[in-house]
């Protein structure tokens, strides 16, 4: 049932990232074919889809949300893109396929994020159909959440900060992998125009989730199957990150997995609408293989 | 005259731009000192004031249009840092000093980049006093004039296209210098409500100032002032760059520079209000040294 759900946005979606991301005959064009690259390697879009069902949660229409959602899975493909590259993880695997700075080199890898970037912020100020105000209090949440206080404030932790508590792991996971998630939630609930109540139980939402979400990934990166995940096993081993597993141990990971995904549940309970979809979701997302 | 207008906008752009990125006590911070260190590098401010001084001249107060006038100068810095790396022009020096990557490492330099233009569009969507509409329809021109078809274009022409003729060199020219100068005079009429025909006013203006401005950098770059300048004479050279100078000779680039001015001065004649501190500041930028 909720994979067909999300079968029916990924194509959605897809499309529209098609249409904003399109190829000209303009000769400087190995730029958008570098983002495509990475844009179309497989991603499973669950952080637009996350917006598009905050958005529906608080009634909105929501073909006039797909820019936004879009727009963040851009930013995510973005922050993968620069990740990967030899300054930072040194990664050459992505979802199975070469990353892009190996597929493209280094200078195009650069400037692909900085294009996924830039137009992602462009795609979100040519939504059509909602209230200006909206559009630009969702802008401004956005770029705080993936800023110098949200995803690259989490980048710089991971690159540059040594981890030695539960307490600094948690602080990163909550801006390198949740504040993205929690500008999606976020976003819905503000372009659908619901109120500052709303907005706390949906950041308390992705918190939760992101958290969830990012312990798994990390057990998956020392348990999971190579075919599935698209990348080598042992990737955080092999490059000396700290992660909830080195620093807590299978099983109290997996315990906090749980615990996370059962108050993201519990907060979804704070909606009156019907967060069935954003349920079977969150649930999906603590079995996944990949 | 105009140096005093210049100093007094420099001012209140820096004090801006210090407060919009302020160092917190986050143990993320390396990425905002990174950015401050090539923000307060020793920039002329020339975009702002550009985008401030068309904002006036189209009858806005100028307190409103800070934001915008910040984040467009946080934008180049962006472009000059990710322009400095080993994967791109590969530059230790800026202004003078260890340019970024020198200073704090490749992966924080890219991290500070991604920080400016983030944070950006953040700044513009922060802005207050002025009408939704306007500052979304800023914020779209903005991205496209940096996006792939703009800034971001221009960089991409110049590390992966031959540039072998006058008409290519000019396009790169256009995308990588002008379109950044034409966010800036363009948010300035848009910000202040101007109509499409002083937009389009306005984007001559900048394009063929842009022109002129590149071709005097690439001058300087051959026959400069090392102090004066804070970098080597003859990178341009050394990297092996197709510049004006090297396609079209001293006396030709110098001739074009001139006939460049010519024209962004004759399309300021076009607007009914006081432009002559644009006009001061034009005539400047052809006889400067640095």
């Amino acid at each position: 049932m909720i994979n067909s759900v999300i079968e029916e946005y990924r194509l959605k979606i897809d499309s529209r990232l098609d249409m904003l991301n399109a190829l000209s005959d303009q000769p400087y064009d190995p730029v958008v074919e570098a983002g495509r690259y990475s844009l179309f390697a497989g991603g499973k879009r669950i952080r637009p889809i996350i917006l598009l069902e905050f958005y529906k949660l608080f009634g909105g229409e929501d073909d006039c949300a797909y820019n936004f959602a879009c727009a963040i899975e851009m930013i995510h493909t973005y922050s993968l893109i620069h990740d990967d590259l030899p300054c930072m993880d040194n990664d050459d695997l992505r979802r199975g396929k070469p990353s892009c700075h190996k597929q493209f080199g280094e200078g195009m890898a650069l400037l692909a994020g900085d294009y996924l970037l830039t137009e992602a912020f462009g795609v979100c100020a040519k939504t059509l159909g909602l209230p200006s105000e909206r559009v630009i209090r969702a802008i401004s949440y956005l770029s705080s959440a993936i800023g110098g206080a949200g995803m690259i404030g989490g980048q710089v932790i991971d690159t540059a900060v040594s981890i030695d508590s539960e307490q600094m792991l948690f602080k990163m996971y909550s801006l390198k992998t949740c504040a993205l998630i929690r500008a999606a939630a976020v976003c819905g609930v503000i372009l659908a125009g619901g109120d500052d109540e709303s907005v706390s139980i949906a950041e308390n939402y992705a918190e939760n989730l992101g958290l969830a979400f990012q312990i798994i990934d990390d057990l998956l990166d020392k348990e999971g199957n190579v075919d599935a995940l698209g990348k080598p096993i042992g990737s955080d081993e092999k490059n000396d990150k700290t992660t909830a597993l080195k620093l807590l141990g299978v099983e109290r990971s997996r315990a906090l997995a749980e615990e996370f995904t059962k108050n993201a549940l519990e907060a979804l309970d704070r909606f009156s609408g019907d967060a069935s979809n954003l349920r079977e979701i969150t649930q999906m997302l603590l079995v996944r293989e990949k």
